[in-house]
């Protein structure tokens, strides 16, 4: 069993990002994960980093309906998550993607709130994170180059204190290895990647293989995996 | 645990909308829907106010292929569910539109059927309800601002006599606090909103929640919540 | 209870349809039970009859994967289920479509391979058939004016003597009530209409129904209902 | 039962094929195999013999997000796996590709990473295959002429060894009867065809069938078949 040494995304954080661009491809992911039902009901948020000096974040606008999600639903962010353009009101969850953002050298952030991570983050909240271990789809993973490898994805109790839900999740961040993603209980999945298509491929990645440990305790009628 | 106040949507009451725009929206929800399974068969059924004084409801017309619902498929229909304008007969349900219109002060009234809500209001008839307590998307429905609430979905036995069945829920709706929705057993869901968009988001936000606990039940071995 | 008398639909047997509509309407529909996964790997058949006085019937050629099912992959064939018109070879299952067609007075048979339809042929085998009772859903099936109705689907064990096979079937098909659909067991479910329309909600209705039988079955536990 | 002599590929081994035509091809099927969710991740790989003498095959690159699989994402490459025409790299699983076509004479192998296939071949990996048997989809095989059939599909343990897992794989496909394909556990599934056309077949049949059978072990409440 390896543990492959997770990479830190900070050299890749210099790179300058079009607004515009960012918020056409956020807007297009969006679309499409409401066609797969993971961002239904106005849930879910996305975004990206435009620049770092100042740092500037290009997210969704709070409470639109993902299926109609358009680039000009993208707000762009200064460090302190006050909108500095665009209409309408960044997430509340705003200062969960600044965190992820500062505290990794992410460039995006993709947050899904689909009927999987609900039921997987429930039946592990015990146990503090669930593991995955030994599936070929781990490495699509930024790093994970055998699925000779464990994920330990954590799961964090929900919480509408995001000052405190903040810090809950930097302490589980910087355990080593650092984890992909993170889960919270009945609420959903957070990724980041160095840039929109990783993290994109970290939310099919990670989505995917929590179906397979969901409907894996179904088929061998286990609670727990 | 919080139990807010559910607002009553009469405040918003006396604005007019135009027939047209909601002809079409309606239409546009339903080809969605049938998309996603829940009004396969021609069944399902959506209304929007469009004035109250006097009373006009526009509701889609009995029997449609919901995979080619089109705005000229919604008629309007008086306080006593007659068709004052459009093609074809008015559901059967009507009366239970013009019900939640009247006792909630609604704007929009969704029916589906899915297979989930199908299975959830037989596993739990017994129970009178089922309680969807401490999910994130729980946001989703009209005044709940927190994950930390718990909302009971009445389910209330099926009837072919509407004016019975629309007591039966009337009773249901007269209680507080007040759903969001209420389940027919082994038939569907109603839900409302505001304005369509949020009778739209009520369906996706419980039918996701109703597929996550249906799904909980089976991974758990439990044949109730 | 209440078991309505299944209308035999030979009072609309007489009137001609356009073959190139059928063609169109059958081809449409296949597509859209592509995209649902109910006749993948070239499976599944369609058809619906262009006139008596000679019987010809309009059916799917065999062989053709459903995602680019066009009308001109639809044969016309006589009463021996012989090609008059079109490319291709008639599926070898063009025999039960005549059968239905002449017991029933049927104008247009779909026959789906579905996850669901395999797997609850299978369980329900022993049984000789599956009882669908108590779901408003049955409305939806001609005839059908209540939730509060049973439905008997009978299961016939699959076999490749399309002879001997018909006859097992035809006999099925004479009991009272007449069933709205058949199952083959591990192979898929037959179902007809007074028209290509009514047919194809048949299918919907019947596929929903099973699956929600099916699931059912998961979440209590039962392997059988 | 009938077990009948699967046929080799090889008597349609010369034939030479238009590239363009077959990266148009497998790019369109990426997309669609994308859409059921059987390539999330840039998981997944496909190709198609171009041509023998020498032996030239189109491969995608590796790495692609198949939601956006477009022709000028499929590569050319020879008998050793070198990439002679394309932008980007080919797949570390082209030496699998390679063997498939060399020890079958197969035209076109496609690779997909499903829930089902993920799950089924880890539960019935202490078998080192699932049979598959009594289904009428089987049909959908090459050379499978009736339901009364039993495919055993080997599965292999996962190693990202290619030269030791090419080895293990050729063995098995050395048995007789010859299967249609083969499951590496916990990662996914490989078939192939006498052309794309019939290995996208297979695909759809294989995972039908795999999916019947992990979602019977549910039903069931059994954890193997």
């Amino acid at each position: 069993m390896i543990e492959p040494k997770i990479e830190n995304y900070s050299e890749v954080w210099e790179r300058p990002a079009r607004f515009d661009e960012l918020a056409s491809l956020l807007s297009e992911i969006g679309r499409s994960f409401y066609a797969r039902g993971w961002v239904l009901g106005t849930s879910g948020n996305f975004s990206a980093v435009v620049s770092r000096n100042p740092l500037r974040l290009a997210i969704t606008s709070s409470g639109v309906d993902k299926s109609q999600l358009a680039a000009d639903h993208i707000l762009q962010v200064n460090a302190e998550g006050k909108a500095v353009a665009g209409v309408g009101h960044p997430s509340a969850e705003t200062l969960l993607h600044l965190m992820v953002v500062n505290a990794l050298g992410a460039r995006a952030v993709l947050h899904t709130h689909s009927v999987w991570s609900n039921i997987v983050s429930d039946i592990q909240a015990r146990e503090g994170g669930v593991r995955i271990e030994g599936f070929e789809m781990l490495k699509g993973l930024a790093g994970v180059s055998t699925h000779d490898y464990g994920e330990w994805i954590p799961i964090i109790e929900n919480s509408q204190d995001m000052v405190a839900l903040s810090e809950s999740i930097a302490q589980k961040l910087n355990e080593q290895p650092r984890p992909h993603g993170f889960l919270l209980r009945r609420h959903g999945l957070y990724t980041w990647g160095r840039d929109v298509a990783e993290a994109k491929r970290h939310v099919e990645i990670l989505e995917f293989l929590l179906e397979v440990l969901g409907r894996t305790a179904h088929a061998t009628g286990r609670g727990s995996y």
